[in-house]
């Protein structure tokens, strides 16, 4: 089980059940697993929630009642009701559903797959008269989980704080002969001994023209004299993400790496310096974009900026470009892309020469009232070992 | 990239061909990650297929181009039309399916959620006059993947070869005072020395009372004399998914749990006895069950009894008690219950006593013409260290 404490709990509760009625909706049946860990600090693999003003109902399977009923009652989840599985998860949820008094209950249609809205529709009993309404909801967890509360920000402050210990010691395993796939593995283990849970997602080491590659898998290639290595790697703490990016040059670097280090340096830099509540996210890529343009890499920058972190490694707000007609879509209220107090992302610009290598540069910031504070502490400036 | 000779991916592609021809379908869009990985030794992490008679028109984002291109030939997927990701990966399939002669398209309902569904559908042409209609599929890629073709058997005969390697040096790791999450470090550490891309699932190390928690998360517990540990883990191998579990004792096993030991391990082997083609996955199941029963355990094993391996830790077919009328609903053709030559999965019954503990005792099987061949290969005593 996470750790929020059974008041945070309620507070998120609160925000949900507001979103539901401000929807006229009686229940929402949330599916996503990262979104029932926030609703309820439930860690484990298969569980449904169905919130109602009243309850939260909770449908799990006996691998975690024990679990369940062992959480410390400082961190139990408010007015949890407990449903155990009988046959199958949406079986037992047609159950819940058709015994609510509820007649239009929302679902998370960023979740729930086709297969499962058609059983479920199947199952229930038909008709308005007779039985509940299924509609479909967007993002109603998503949107209260990007502003992080007090006990998200203290938990992603250690988290980042424990990676940039980890991330200060890696260093010491690049050099020449070492392979990718040892050197993961190193990262690996020093995520752990600091206290992280696991990786958040395969740990990237990629060297020389690996490098160019922005998800390269780490491999047999051993280091070489001059390569750029890029070394990206996350960890999970307490159930929150945190992920971090340095680029380390084997033995002296060329002209060419200086350079472009210093511009993803200097992307990476300005990009932090721009962020402040209410600034636009296309914004404050476009900073970055345009410090790698102004260095010639404009085309050597194919992905986003940034993009926040949580329970989910990638989840909202994205650092972006606009996609084609999105800034302009007609309707659009700007203040939907505008960053706010208590969001946490990555600042993470790079730059990928095919053939070449690259060079990538992340740190974890939280915008605040007054605008930035980075969460991650580790030295910037190009290391050659 | 996973390493499938080309001739396997044609096969699998006539294989999927033949299921979207009996089905009047003139294309499928393929949007699970394993699924595409089946097709086309993809190994990243977003893509979507789009697999007509003639073409596999591969959707993805520049991050993994030059991967793909630099795929070898050997490996490399037959008839791959690459589409490059503008704007996002749905306005880019909307935009492939549109420029297709297809009318009648497949999609994977139990992947595509209910919000990219509605998306799509408003984004094609209307009517069926002017544009393709949507039409669910269930299980069409996921069928083939059950019965492994010789590349596949192969690949997991290696990766339980190396899993019994790190199984046999794990009990090693086992004695009093060690701590469950270092242990599972020192689990995993193995696991990718043996040559495993990760772990195919979080490790479980759970000592003592947690061994009652069939899913327990390794913590701060230490080993204590007398303490059953069970010790469940899996790895990656090319893409390969096994899995293997084996209960110690830490010091001499009280004679309790020495019989429960006994009578997990008799279901165990009762239950790899009975693996044979044609053989009823209900009736596996049942073998295992029985014996419990027959111990006075049948309330102690929750689980089922086994589940497939294969790209996904967790796949087809599930060995497995029926869910309340599953086996006698009408028109339920029973061969669909059968196991057949080609198909992996474990053999894992359990036992678990909520305050004192549990055990688990796991291997893979491989279905063959003649019967069961055991994949894992590691002693299943009780061992006392």
């Amino acid at each position: 089980m996470a750790s929020a404490p059974s008041s945070a709990l309620n507070r998120r509760h609160k925000a949900i059940r507001q979103s539901i009625a401000e929807r006229q909706l009686d229940a929402l049946v949330v599916t996503s697993i990262a979104n029932i860990l926030y609703l309820t600090n439930f860690t484990g693999s298969s569980a449904i929630v169905v919130i109602t003003a009243e309850h939260v109902n909770f449908v799990t399977d006996f691998r975690y009642v024990t679990a369940l009923k062992e959480t410390p009652a400082a961190n139990a989840c408010p007015g949890l009701d407990l449903v155990t599985v009988q046959g199958s998860y949406d079986a037992t949820l047609a159950g819940v559903l058709a015994a609510l008094p509820a007649r239009r209950v929302g679902f998370e249609a960023s979740n729930l797959t086709v297969g499962r809205y058609d059983w479920l529709s199947h199952a229930l009993p038909r008709g308005r008269e007779s039985g509940p309404e299924l509609i479909a909801t967007d993002g109603l967890v998503e949107r209260a989980r990007v502003i992080k509360d007090d006990h998200e920000i203290t938990t992603l402050r250690e988290a980042a704080r424990r990676l940039s210990s980890v991330a200060r010691g890696v260093v010491d395993e690049v050099r020449v002969g070492r392979r990718e796939r040892d050197v993961a593995l190193a990262i690996d283990v020093r995520l752990r001994r600091e206290g992280f849970e696991k990786a958040a997602f395969d740990t990237i080491v990629a060297s020389g023209p690996n490098a160019a590659l922005p998800h390269a898998h780490p491999g047999e290639r051993t280091f070489a004299e001059g390569d750029l290595v890029v070394l990206d790697f996350g960890g999970v703490y307490d159930s929150y993400c945190v992920d971090l990016t340095r680029t380390v040059s084997v033995g002296r670097a060329s002209a060419r790496a200086r350079e472009v280090y210093g511009a993803v340096l200097e992307a990476h830099d300005r990009a932090i310096s721009a962020v402040a509540p209410g600034k636009s996210r296309f914004e404050i890529d476009g900073v970055a974009r345009s410090v790698l343009a102004g260095h010639g890499l404009a085309d050597a920058f194919g992905h986003g900026t940034g993009h926040g972190l949580g329970i989910d490694v990638h989840e909202e707000p994205r650092i972006t470009r606009p996609r084609p007609g999105e800034e302009s879509a007609p309707g659009r209220d700007p203040k939907t892309d505008a960053v706010a107090a208590g969001m946490v992302f990555t600042i993470e610009p790079g730059a990928y020469l095919e053939g070449w290598g690259g060079v990538r540069i992340e740190d974890d910031v939280l915008v605040t009232e007054r605008g930035v504070e980075v969460l991650t502490d580790v030295p910037t400036e190009l290391i050659e070992v």
